[in-house]
Formats: structure tokens, sequence, C-alpha cells
């Protein structure tokens, strides 16, 4: 037979199949292609997807995927021949899916003698005798079918004079339906190349993160704090309402060249230095630095946050200090100055004399890139299934093509965030080589339209599909002016965006009791940067706003709407300084609108916008909504009056509660 | 080297290179895409071409295309990542392309000197004896430039403790040419697959048609006009402007079932038939119909068309009259009952007795396919470069994707316009298959919201690159609502906008006399239609739009912002009858700006808003608009107050003269 269907557009698909698209274990994976062919048969179409299971084969760089046979789900056509359906994702893995689609014989032909008996045909004797012939051939790979195939063509034959008669029988569903599983798929097309999905587990999308320094959870500033003592802190972290706990690098801290505090190039041993300076004479990157403690307190400490509900993510850095141990055992990993010492990280006309870059151009390319999944492998091995990269976009992209599948294949629930601020191209590309999540623009994006414009691309122009955002409010290196200018009511302002516009968030600690003074004016490095320095602090001095993020984390977890990222939505206001979106479930079970005064100096006030249809509430009907943080309740319309004093309470966070009559 | 570099988001380019991109032969093609890699070197990026030569191998069933070395065109960066060039399309033909880009590697040493040296490094003779080394890497390859090369070498070694005059001798710019020519592209990385462009002929995308049947053109109701007698007609077409001048079918008509006036069913001798019903025993699609004379006579009109700067255009219908000879030769080439018996063509409870349709699944598909191939070039021969294919979308999409480029191979020149009325995909793909123009959905499109979304669609959304619009105001089958009901208003506006939306436009014979009376109240099919029977007519009867359109035909040659199709944008108005839209040269040497009143019944006047900025015009600035229609010259700014009544004048096409002072 001719090729006569054509099958286009299928989705999800990241850059033509090139990379995988991300979704979470659990939720079934959507599907949906253009499927159409020239005439007016009748068409049936079905997505075909298979997990694909890794298997190592011996002297193979990398695992095999074991591709099963497919299972099938069938779609069904929405308009203008575009058509849908779903399969489910029952594990932690890569999944590959393609669409196969066909010629109904059957149901072409009864579509065409509906037509000629409605359109008042006389005589189908003809279209009889060739709807027999499709009955035959079925009935010749019939099973318990056959029965009712054979009564089939006895009674068309025996109706065939009958227009109306020969209808009714041929149109019976049951028939229709043996058909479809019988009939040969003679044209059938499937859609190449086959698409891959990665299946990954919640904690991928939806989780609140705390970025701390182990060394200065302590109370004594002359001596940083080891991972004992740093234990007092879970219950602390616990109740404000994360979910993981991010470590800056707790490895031995090299001595050369060692920073001192405010990124000073002169250190004494009174300075700790800065722990991304990695590697020491008590080891690399798979070794404690001893003012920590051991790697039995590690342990003890990941199982002591797994009792308080946090789970640990470790910083990945690729880059040693001049003492690190490969250094000495694999010189030809690194960068050498024509007279053969080694080159120290530099930006001209910033030197970084206490880091040594890995030269990733090196001839033993599998020696590095083994050494590094090893690194990685030691600490999965020790319960961690989070990494936080650093400036993964320093290193080739192929690097991480290679290493994420690699160590996902054995450790499917294994997370990589990708600490990566540059261009956006360089950081779109981070996410489809793999990257689970990324870092992302959030902290500049501070007015309406940029906070709008950067939101929507996110959420609807194709990146959703692989590029998974975690909004942090700060990190050790950024201080955004918002917060050193507006105070308390800024980061009051920043953390209900940051927790509310993405379904991962985190903070770096110190913001919670609003820290915010910069190294000088202009510059977004903190003063005394952790970085460089044991820090002491008062976890609960005046002005924190610890209460509002623990309610906030609440909320969060409550609310299924708040675990997506697509369903945002934004809505009008009047004022430049209201910003106003909704998140909500598909059923609009759950649905909140969030408001926020973006202006941290000023209170504001506004008539805020709701398209009643997109919230599933009647055109003209009344709603009841509560407001989350306060409590209050209000009722609302199309159009609303709000006010927020930044001092009091910079966001409103409402549920729509119930429709009012 | 490792693979460092990435080539993202090429174009043009369509469906990610399954199908071509259409071009203009003699005009640039521009190609952009993402070029980026880790790190902070100096990259550098070509676009590489050749164009494909076909070559015929004996007993295969297509041309192979011979792939020429490539020749290669530098890209420049724009803004965040994405480069550009253009290479030039010197050939109507098939053109491959793809981006090389890879690491300058003295340009990349260059870059971090400089900015050592600016940054006050007080020594780079470590960075020197780098440079050097490149150099003479560069010296073991070089030719006439080993002088230049070998002096530089000395030249920065002597100079190589004073870091500003090292700077100042690697700076040279005849050096850094040198070196991007001479150093190797170690990590060169080409995008991969490799893109099609077809560049057609400018009536591919620029022309105005004019389409009518033969037999129509003559003075004597009782008899059809001859090709001989219909060549009286030229000098009137081609006074109106037309470029291409489409016939309905010329062959053979079928006497078996032939319908007689307005589609019934019985006919008798007098009845000419429909002209779709090809074949009789006077032969087939290869023949000429005996009433209209002979091959000979054809021959005589195509060049007497020619003369008069016409082109004549054939319609290519895939269909026999019972009478057509194939049919007893091929009958393995149709449809049969189970009694052995031809189908005839029907769309249930629609029947077309005196038309067979063709079998595209019969197990002669090479013998089949050939045939039809053997008729264009039957054609070909003859002098015939443009084809209207009826009905493509009944036909399986891998025909035209073997015949187009099949015949294309041979003969470039020839064109290929779809008549698919169907869905938005399945005309998209016939597109994307290789028809050169396409009808569309103009016809329907009469509000300012729909006319501004489909012409929005047809330029920007992607579609642009493969699918060339053919704005046709009627047909033998269409004659829209807004035309029975707008009388003369409503033709001349229709026309305006047909005329200048698209470079390419047509209209079916009697639209200039405004014909325009229905089949039955609802119908958009013409009473006594030519397609059933001979229609004489006065072809200067009072009330016709001929010197409009004859007027509008010069504008269209006159202005090449006119030519293009990408180059449209609507402006607003605050009337929502008056639709604005500018077409403008990319140099903005040529601007034109339409106003069409939508509604034929009634005057309407509103303010048309330019964006000066848009159309090149100074902030606050005042030009000189003049009327290309009326001649009328008006002093214009960013807000024009304007009037159009239809019984005048329903549309101005303006052209921006001058900027005043």
């Amino acid at each position: 037979m001719e090729r006569h269907l054509i099958i286009e557009a299928v989705e999800p698909c990241v850059d033509g199949g090139r990379y995988a698209a991300k979704r979470i274990v659990g939720e079934p994976c959507r599907v949906e292609a253009d499927i159409f062919r020239d005439g007016h048969a009748v068409l049936r179409a079905v997505v075909k997807w298979r997990r694909k299971t890794p298997r190592r084969n011996p002297g193979q760089e990398s695992p095999e995927f074991i591709e099963a046979a497919y299972a099938e789900t069938p779609l069904r056509p929405l308009v203008n021949d575009r058509w849908r359906g779903e399969f489910p994702l029952c594990a932690t893995a890569r999944y590959g899916f393609t669409i196969e689609a066909w010629t109904d014989g059957y149901a072409s032909w009864l579509f065409d003698l509906q037509r000629r008996v409605e359109g008042g045909y006389p005589d189908v004797a003809s279209e009889v005798v060739e709807g027999i012939a499709l009955l035959q051939e079925a009935l010749a790979v019939a099973g318990d079918e056959g029965a009712l195939l054979h009564r089939a063509v006895e009674a068309l034959h025996a109706a065939r004079h009958d227009p109306a008669a020969v209808l009714a029988l041929a149109a019976e569903e049951a028939l229709g339906e043996a058909m479809l599983r019988l009939q040969p798929r003679r044209d059938a097309v499937r859609y190449e190349p086959e698409l891959e999905v990665i299946a990954d587990r919640p904690r991928a999308r939806f989780g609140a993160w705390y970025e701390m320094f182990v060394r200065s959870q302590g109370s004594d500033p002359a001596r940083g704090a080891t991972f004992r003592e740093a234990e007092a802190r879970l219950r602390d972290i616990r109740d404000m309402g994360f979910d993981v706990l991010y470590l800056a690098p707790i490895h031995p801290i090299g001595r050369s060249k060692r920073k001192g505090p405010n990124n000073t190039l002169r250190s004494d041993a009174s300075h700790p230095g800065s722990p991304w300076a990695i590697g020491s004479e008590h080891g690399g990157h798979t070794a404690i630095e001893p003012a920590l403690g051991t790697l039995e307190d590690f342990d003890h400490f990941v199982a002591a946050a797994r009792q308080c509900g946090l789970e640990v993510a470790l910083d990945f850095a690729i880059q040693c200090s001049p003492d690190h141990p490969w250094v000495t055992e694999h010189p030809e990993w690194f960068y050498h100055r024509p007279d053969g010492t080694i080159k120290y990280a530099e930006n001209p006309p910033k030197k970084y004399e206490d880091i040594y870059p890995v030269n990733f151009d090196t001839d033993d390319r599998w020696g590095l890139w083994h050494a590094l999944r090893d690194v990685l492998l030691f600490w999965i091995e020790r319960q961690v299934r989070i990494f936080r990269v650093d400036n993964p976009h320093t290193k080739p992209l192929v690097f991480w093509e290679w290493l994420i599948p690699e160590i996902q294949a054995d450790h499917p629930d294994v997370i990589f965030l990708s600490e990566a601020f540059t261009r956006p191209k360089m950081m779109k590309l981070l996410a489809k080589a793999g990257f689970t999540q990324s870092y992302t623009y959030f902290t500049w994006r501070n007015e309406k339209w940029d906070l709008t414009e950067y939101l929507t691309e996110l959420t609807t122009s194709g990146m959703q599909e692989y590029f998974r955002p975690n909004f942090f409010t700060n990190t050790p290196d950024i201080l955004q002016a918002v917060l050193q200018k507006g105070g308390r009511p800024a980061f009051m302002m920043r953390f209900v965006l940051a927790a509310t516009l993405s379904p991962s968030y985190g903070i770096y600690s110190g913001f919670e009791l609003g820290e915010n003074t910069p190294l000088r004016e202009g510059s977004e490095e903190y003063l005394d940067s952790e970085k460089y320095q044991i820090r002491v602090r008062d976890w609960n001095q005046p002005g924190n706003i610890k209460e509002l993020m623990a309610r906030v984390n609440i909320i969060r977890r409550e609310n299924p709407a708040l675990h997506d990222l697509t369903n945002l939505r934004f809505f009008e206001t009047d004022n430049e300084q209201l910003l106003f979106y909704a998140k909500m479930t598909a059923d609009r079970s759950n649905v909140i609108l969030v408001l926020v005064n973006l202006d941290p100096a000023h209170p504001h006030h506004g008539t805020a916008m709701v398209p009643l249809e997109e919230i599933g509430v009647p055109p003209g009907a009344r709603y009841e909504v509560c407001d989350l943080l306060s409590g209050a309740r209000y009722e609302w319309s199309e159009r609303n009056y709000v006010r927020l004093d930044p001092q009091v309470q910079p966001a409103h966070i409402f549920r729509v509660e119930r429709h009012l009559p």
C-alpha cells in the first residue's frame, strides 16, 4: 500500500528529539500529534511507549539502554487533525515513545456506508460485498471473536438488499471493536525518531532549599562548627519548612594562596579559606575538611537531617586547590604554562590563585571523566542524591551529556542543579543536556514587566519541557540591590515571589535574618562573606521573617497548585507595583491567587482583575477567598479592591474557598 | 580535542530539516544560528553552501544530487550568541547548506593578552611564549604569509618584557587575518543535518494571475471559442496588467455521463461538459479538446500570449472521464467494484459519475507515477512552466514528494500551485512537500480581525519559510458572500486586498465585470457556471473595474515593497472597518501604506496611526504621501485623518514620497 499517513508536531519533543523532555514519576505523560492523510478515511492512532532499562556491558564506557517491547495507548482526535493521549510513568526512569497511526478499513467502510444509507441510496449490495470481504479477512486471524464475525457475515449477506438493516448490523459497536483489534495495520506509519521523556522523582520539581556553610552553624566566632555541632541547627531549618539542605563544599580546604576575609590575598592560620578551594593533604573531593569532622560525622549529619525531613544536597565544584592530591597524582589534568608550572584560575584582570581549573582537553579524557564520576558515586554511596553543580557552563557540554545519564542509569533518583549564571542559550542547553534543575535570572527580575516576561518565557516558550527553574532569593555571591535597599519588606516580598512563582526555590542562610550589607556600594557581594570567614549569628534576632517563611512553606505543601510550574497565569491590576498571578490545578479544585506589592518602600492599592472563566467561576458570580497568610476572608468578584502595606504584609496568598450563591 | 562548540536553532530550517525552505534566485539567502561554547574563547563561524546538481543514473527512479564541494562565507555575531551571514543563490536550483564553527586559538590568546596588559600585568613573557608557539604552528603551513609571521615571531620575542609593545605587535590586523586563514580548525563542529533551500524563479513569489476558460472567450453563445479565436482576448488581459494566464483544462472532454448546465445530470450533444471530465476517444491528458483546436493551435496561443507578456499556466487534474484512453489501457489504475466495474468519484451523497478517480494504491505504482510525470513533461516540452494542480490533497503526499523534485531536477523553473482548499495542516504539508505556491483561505477572510490574524500567520509563524500564498479573489467554485452582496465596491475592495496583501494573487474571469449571481441563495457556486456551459460576455460592459485593476497592477510592478510577502506590518486605526497595513523594503526606500474600507456598504472615517520609527521617519517629523490610485498628495504625521467612500474609492495605496523639513 502507498504511504498515506502523516504524523507531525509530536509533543513533548525538545529540538526535534535531540533531547529528552522532563516529567515527574507517577503522573501521566500527555502526548499530542498532528495526524492526517489524503482523502476521507477513518484513522486510528496510538502512543507506543517503553521504559528504557540500562544494562552495563563489560568493556563499554556507557550503559546500553535495553529497549523493551512497546506498550500502547490509544490517542483520540481533538480538532484540526490534532490528536491526544497519555501514557503512565510508573518508574523513575527514561522512557522512549513514538506515535503509530493507520487507516481503519472497516470503520472507513462503515463511514462511507452510513453516508450512502443516510443519503438515500437504494442499493448498497456492492458495498456489502466489500464489507464482508473485510470481515472475512479478519475471521482468518480471529480467536474468540470468530463467532461474532461469522454471524455478522451471515446477517449482512441476508440483509444486503435492505440498506437500513445493513447499516444497523454493520454499525454494531462490538463488531467495530473486534475489527479494530483484528484488522492488519496495513498502512501503519510510525513517527521517527523515537522521542524521550525522563521521569524524575517529585523533588526534581517541588522543593524548598536552604543553603548554608556548616562551619558557620556554631556559636564561637574563633572556631567553626563541626558537623556534630551543626546538627543543632537542623530543627530550626525544619521548622521553617525546608525540604533540601544544601551545603557549601565540605572538603579539605587548600593552604596555598588561601584567601583572607573579604577575598583578600593575605591570610594566616586563623583564616579558614574558601571551601571552593578544594583539596589539601587531608584529601580531595571525596574527603571531609578535618575542621568539620569525619566521614562518620557526615553520615550522622545526613541521617539526622533525614529525621528532620531534610535531604542533604552537596556542592560539586570541579576545581582544585594547589594542594589537591590530583595535582601531583594527575598533573596532566591541569593547564600548564610554557615553563611547566600549573596555571591557576584567571579571568583577567581577576586572579584566583587558590584554585586550579581542570583541563578537559587533557589527553587522559577517560581518566579525568571517570575520576569525576567516581566522586559522585562516592557521595551517592553515602546517601547523597542531590548535587548542586558549580559553574557547569565552564566545562564542555559533552561531559555533562555523558555524566548525567551515566549516573542516573544506576541512580535515577539523583538530582543535578545547574549553577550557571550565564547567557540564556548556554543556560538552556545545560538543561537540555540533562540538568534536572537550573538556577535562573529571578534574582535580577524585580519589576512587573520583567517578572511577567521572564516567567512567561519559563512557563510557555517551550523551555518548560526541559528547564526546571529553582528560584534562589540570594546566594553567597548575590545580594541583589532590592534587598540592600528595601529592608525587611523587600525580604518578605522576594520570599513570597520565589516561593509561589516557582515550585522549587531556595534561600541562602542569613536571608531569614534580613542580612543585607554589601561589601561596598554597587557590589552584590556580602560584606564579611562566609565564603572567606566564619560567621556566628543569632538565628532568632529581632526582625527575622522566619514565621512568614514557615507559614508560606506550609501553604506550599498544602496546596497542589503550587507544586506545578506551567499552571502560572498572570492577571491584570491597574497598578504597576501590584503583581497579580494565579496558580491552579487543572480541575480548578485548588485555585491560588497571589498579589504582591513590588515596592518595599510604599503602600499600594488598586484593582485586581480576575477573569472568572479561567478560575472556574461562573460569569458574574461572587466567590470567597481566604488570605492564607493572615486568615482573613473576603467576598470577591471580577474586579476587587486591594491594598498592601509592605511594612505590614507585602503580599496576599489567596485561596478560592467557595463560590457564593 | 574535546567537543566544545554548540550550533543550534539554525535558520532557515523547516521541521528540523525534513523539508526545504523556499527562496528566490538572485537574492542572498540569509542564515542565522545560535553558536557558543564553554569558557571565554573567541569563536569563528561560516555558512558552508553548495548547489545540488541533479544527475540521472541509468536504472534509477529518481535523479541523484551531486554534492559539490562547499563554498563558505563568514558569519558575524549579533547579540546573545546569535550569528548571521548569507550566501548567494545564483541559480534556479536546490542548495544545501550547513554551519561550521570553531575556536580561533590566536584571537583567543590575543583577547586574553589584551585583558592582561590592560589590567596592568607587569609580565606577559609566558603568554608571549604561548603566542609564538601558535605562530610557529601556522608558519609550517604558510605560503606568502610566511614572512609576516616570521617577523611577528622575532618581534614578539624581542619585545617579550614590554607588555604594551607585545600587545601592539600581536594585535596587528594583518597578523590576525593571516592566522585566521592558516590555523587548523582543530575543534570545528558542523551542524547536522545539512539543510536545504530551493531557489525558485521570481514568478514563484510575485505575479498576477488571470484564470479563464478558453471556450468562453468567443462571441457566439452557440459555439465555444477556439484557441485561435481566444487569442483576441490576450491584449485585453495584458492591458489589465496580468502576468500569468491560467487555463481551465484544455483536454478532450468525455461523453459518458456528461454534465449539463448548472451541474445537472442530463445533457445532450449541444452541451460542452465539464473540462475536468478529462479524456475521450480524442485522447487524454496529452491531447487537446477538438472544439478548441489542435496542438499547433495551442502552441500558437502560448506564443501569442508570451508576446503579450503573459505566461500560460495549465491545470493538472489527476482524474479521468469514463472515455479516457487509460480506462481501457490501464484499468488497474482505477478502483473496482466487487462486480469488476470501475468506480466513479463519489463523496456520498454527492456523485461525480463523469469522473473516475485514480487508485494510487494500484500494484502498478511506477506505471501510474511515470505516466503522470510524462503528462507534465509533454506540456513542458510545449513551453508550459506553470501548473495549477487540482485537489492535490486527495492524492498521497509521497507522490508529490517524488513528482515535484523529479520534474524540477531537469526543469527547475517549473512552478506548481497547490489547489487545496482543505484543513490547515494538510495545506501546509503540501507546501512543505514541494508545491511552489498554494491557494489560501483569503476568500473567506473578510473582517479586520481575521484578515490580520491570517496574514500574521502566513507572514510570521514560520509558514513564510515554505508556504507561498496565492490570493485568489474568486474561482469557478468560489463566489464568496461579500461579492454576492457587496456589489462593485466589494469587488474593488477585495481586489486591492488580494493584490497588495500578497505578492501573488489571481482573479477568475468575470470578476472584472462584477459577476456575482450565485446558483442559489447560500451557495458559493456561480449561476450558469462556465464549468458546464459556454459563456459569452461583453468584456467592456459598464461598471467593470478594469481601470482600477490595471492601475493596481502598474503600482505592483513599480513598487518593490509589493513584491515581498514577509515585509507586511499591520498598523492601527480606530475604526473596525478600516484595515491599515504597510509593505516596506528593508532599506525603507520604498514604503507603501494601504488603507482599505472593509465595509462595501458605507463610508468610514477614522485615524490611521503610523509608527514613524517603523517606516523610517524621524520622531515627530512630517512626510508626504501620494495616493497612487488617485494621484492626490497629503502631508502626514503620526496620526492621520482618513475617510473612504466605497462607492468612490474603497482604498488608498499611499507611497511615502519624502520627509518634510
